[in-house]
């Protein structure tokens, strides 16, 4: 029965439904049944799109850019797919309802395929669902991916370093907040965009970061490029989009890119079964509960307990002597 | 040599010596020889302390209050460990100096010890450094413990959940942002502060707050309390430390508190060690780069090559299951 749905989605998506796309990505997220053999079968048609990670801090318009650079592309024929990631929702359980009501204007547009995904509590989940529906979404052809994050936190980290460009979002006049994350997102920016930028304070942002780079760019290359943009009205979006996509796709052509995505995929996934297997076990053993019972009496200490537990375990690992 | 090392350090720290508390938390930060020794050794004079989260959006001034209800209780002659999580130092592998030059009022005080952190780039990397800086400092006999982040991101919220208390400080005037943190954050924060409240709608916030406590709060209880505050004058503040000692206190004392902490400790332990087994037998091996080779020939996938791979350990943990 789940079989032949799960045959029936994949019929579907095959042939374009956008449906289909939503469902299957809805039911590799949850991982019910005939998740693997989707991720499985749909595999060899993924690695083509183009993923751009757009990132900065909450106010900064990230939606509105990420909507006004998918309608411009969408215009120039690319077919568009849109994660939205929610940071906040990690303690709801759920995307919030407001960055799909943000989306509205893009969501009407033909080829532009909106989602919004929400961490679930699990370490690195959010990076594997948000990696799936990427997958999904290049195997059904979209040409161009857009992640949006605020980018902190170390699961949504490791969403941005699994694209191939990334632009960071500044914008005047958020003071001490927006300095500090200038100073630490340097390192994998690609592209600094500066929002909002017919409010007050847009040139010392631009000539702040100009500083930045110059700090931090040691080599002859140029560094990345600034740009100012007014989202709400589009301003400026559109160079924005232009040189995403240049430069996205030369990042991608480097040999080490699609060795690294696949690398960080495999080890996202092995790290999530594991723990998941480990999880599974302890509580139906009920050692996890013993071992809490035991530290609780001073009996043991976390650390000595949990050398015992994976006693065992380790040994598959080290086949040779290994520090702890 | 590094063992002597160790036993001096330790020697320094049960008497009292900050510089040895200070060393003690970078060696086991950075897994430096004996840092399992010093937390074993440490493990059985911890569980006193009350740890505190504070959180919300950049620029909501959770430093500033942080600071400020550190000396508040300081003066009453509790002695204080903050830690500052820093969202922004993943990209840069440190946490900012801002943060530190922003605590330095409080770094005077002879009784608060201050400490900042950032993640590293492993996954549950930051929770597992918090907890066990958290642990140093209540085993050095630290009273109130208080954890500052901006509370976005999976591994965040593993620190907060990992509190005894929670505080979440809201600003008015942040528009979009601050409704979406409101939003998710209700279920569980403790306590809400509404900052620089002497700026317009900071009554509005209240209000806005207020109708989300009473829509979420189905219990009888009267729901988490709200205070106003303006933290660089330190006006609101006295009565926010007294109600956190207070309720935290007696979040402390349920039964499931100690528990939940503990089994905490002892997954996140578990999950960080069979991680670093594994990715280190990878490497040695060449079984990763033989992997993400042949799923970059198409030959296989990141699926079917995790399932290989794991296809042994799998085995560890479904062999104890068949026991039952």
């Amino acid at each position: 029965m789940n079989a032949d749905l799960v045959e029936k989605l994949l019929y579907d998506f095959n042939n374009g439904s956008i449906t289909a796309l939503g469902k299957l990505i809805t039911r590799v997220e949850n991982r019910q049944p005939g998740w693997m053999k989707i991720m499985k079968q749909i595999f060899p048609c993924t690695g083509n799109a183009l993923i751009i990670g757009i990132t900065g801090p909450p106010g900064a318009g990230k939606s509105t850019l990420t909507n006004v650079i998918a309608s411009e592309l969408a215009g120039k024929g690319y077919g568009i797919g849109i994660i939205a990631v929610d940071p906040t929702s990690p303690f709801s359980g759920g995307a919030l309802l407001g960055d799909r009501l943000r989306m509205a204007p893009t969501l009407e547009l033909e080829n532009v395929f909106v989602r919004s995904m929400a961490t679930r509590g699990v370490l690195g989940g959010l990076s594997r669902s948000v990696g799936d529906a990427a997958s999904l979404m290049d195997a059904f052809g979209k040409d161009v991916i857009i992640m949006e994050t605020v980018g902190v936190g170390q699961d949504e980290i490791e969403v941005i370093h699994a694209t191939d460009l990334v632009i960071l979002v500044c914008v005047p006049g958020m003071g001490d907040s927006i300095q500090a994350i200038k100073a630490g997102i340097m390192e994998i920016a690609d592209i600094f965009v500066v929002n909002k930028a017919d409010r007050e304070g847009a040139d010392q942002v631009v000539a702040d970061l100009k500083s930045m780079i110059e700090m931090q760019c040691h080599t002859d290359g140029p560094g990345p490029e600034i740009f100012k943009t007014v989202a709400v009205r589009g301003d400026g979006v559109f160079r924005v989009a232009e040189h995403a996509v240049k430069l996205g796709n030369q990042n991608k052509q480097h040999a080490d890119a699609a060795k690294r995505r696949i690398s960080n995929q495999i080890k996202t996934l092995a790290r999530q079964k594991i723990n998941s297997w480990m999880e599974a076990s302890w509580s139906h053993n009920g050692d996890l509960e013993m071992a809490v019972r035991r530290v609780m009496k001073k009996e043991s200490d976390p650390y000595s307990v949990v050398e015992e537990m994976l006693a065992p375990v380790k040994g598959m690992f080290t086949k040779e002597k290994q520090h702890d």
